[in-house]
């Protein structure tokens, strides 16, 4: 194979990205000046080696905003609130959720889910970098929130991580929590699923 | 305007149907035979005859399922829960909420929504209907559930029922609840809005 | 079964209606005044017996523009040429053509298309008619235009109609043809398949 | 801006991505591997200096397919018929005709289309290269292909190459001609455009 036809499947392997699509990307850089190929190659190196994963949190960050403990902006905020941990599953989810500006603890990136029958969710997600973060973070944690997706993938890597956590928590205060379930923002009482509406009711607010 | 042209604009008005469609519809009975024609005429006036809007909670039932108290089968099913009442924006609501099993209280069906900026929410829904039957229903009902919409205006028709309520509730001990918000089943955190996320963050449970 | 579910299982077999909408429009009519539903059936009723299926082209069309001859506006209009006989599968095919305003020819309704696989034809489709009237109309049709969908139903009723017509005018000078195929208004021919191609390129204009 | 955001300023300009599916691109190469990370540019450096702007039809093709003629497999075919030149807008339209297996002609690519109202469309098409290479060509071509899009840009740049080819083949027996209209493969007459029909009845076949 040739290396057009090896790039074009590397671009097929990105998110959301299908054969027909990762062929345009190709001829899109084929268009491109060799001044502005050199450019783009060189910034994906560049971030690739200048950003770094955080020591705490696991996010991915730029290396130039990194602080001399070798943590990311926030793990390294004071005015973060250090009592709550959230978990999420992807660098994107944690982009969500801080865009939102309504949470202001700390994060603990999974790396990923772990799909139904999976047999060794060890090697897809950050379990055991997350049982030393929450014993080393001891005390200081007393809620760790779990959010993730509230589709089956998402459901079963909290079954997962929830058992992992039980057992360097138990002899701590520490809950356990989930986001909470119910309409989203637009729902349409009309077109909305069963399992919502239960969860709508049990928690429906005064 | 001819007649055809008549029923295509009846047909037009129709939820969810545009011009074409209704054509579409108006074909579709030009080509039936006379006595599917009457089957269907009549079939329309009897239901329209035949159903019957609850004396208590407004929603329309069939007249073979009528109790001699004017009521339809939940109103006048005693194993129900009179101490919750369930204020729902129109029949399919009250029909989705009913399917999810989860509500065992009773229902009000309010007949619509009030659009922000309209001045007349009394022509909108039955404002007037509901304060009477809260106030029939007295000391039995200890909650008001308003399921309605998580839209712009689903949340104002919230407002005004909330507050013509509280003027017949506030010497007695009813509490008026909402709907819960958070993630719907399938939400995937990465898509989800800012409202939303702060929404599941602020009930989540443990 | 109510009259209420008789008349959604109607409704759910209206073109492009599943049984959400289907109760959706029983509601709609169940808040309708009496007056409403009066007007509404009555409607349905004159509209199916003031409509007439014209015994030419077999289309329906409101008695109020019927001719003395028991044809319609089209088929008794004198300045339509005689020559063209354009045929349709149904009502609404007729109307996207004569909209375009580019056909000045004569029609002749199918009434439907005829699935692969189905063994008889004659139950979905007016062929036995369709005869007639090329019989009746003789030496006058010089072309006889198949306007079917580039569906597989659609060729597949082009090939049994065109074997039918074969029998009724392989001694007269009658050609039979088809709709142009090859790019549609806004086609982007990345995306267009193999199959178009091949036809744009075979009928390509200079 | 710091490199990362700068890296999802380009993604963001890729062919169909916009600025949330761009950060996401930016994530996915953040958990690649570095050896991955070198790959991945090595390839897209390898894949931009290695592939070769045929200098008869202007497409990009990888220089291992390179011919000792400085052109590209097809232009250097000796069984293509060269009395046909076939002018696309890009390289993506190029592979859609040749992958229909329905044209064996040469090719000429444009390298995009001239929008309407566009001033200068020598800066965004080939225009001085297509008449050095008709001239080229000379006697040899009999026919010139314009498969354009069927949209308004598609139009406009047919027009504009048109007119240009004019000047280069006014004394020569050279036909210019365009991509059949008419229904595209599953077209459905009732939702056709009055365009479409009118070609689809123009370029009617018997």
């Amino acid at each position: 194979m040739d290396s057009l036809h090896r790039l074009e499947e590397l671009f097929a392997k990105f998110p959301g990205i299908g054969p027909r699509q990762a062929k345009r990307f190709v001829y899109h850089l084929l268009n491109k000046s060799p001044s502005y190929i050199r450019e783009f190659t060189q910034l994906i190196e560049e971030v690739r080696t200048s950003s770094h994963e955080c020591e705490q949190c696991h996010r991915f960050f730029s290396s130039e905003t990194k602080k001399p403990s070798g943590t990311c902006s926030i793990c390294s905020d004071s005015s973060r609130d250090v009592s709550l941990l959230m978990i999420v599953a992807r660098d994107s989810d944690f982009e969500t959720v801080e865009k939102s500006g309504a949470y202001k603890g700390l994060y603990f990136v999974l790396g990923g889910t772990v799909p139904i029958l999976d047999k060794e969710p060890d090697k897809r997600i950050r379990l055991k970098q997350l049982l030393e973060e929450v014993s080393r973070k001891s005390s200081a944690v007393k809620e760790i929130i779990l959010s993730l997706n509230a589709t089956p993938d998402g459901e079963h890597t909290a079954t997962i991580v929830k058992e992992a956590l039980h057992k360097v928590t138990k002899n701590r205060s520490v809950s356990i929590s989930i986001l909470g379930r119910g309409l989203s923002t637009g729902a349409e009482l009309e077109y909305v699923d069963s399992e919502t509406i239960k969860n709508a009711l049990r928690n429906r607010t005064v």
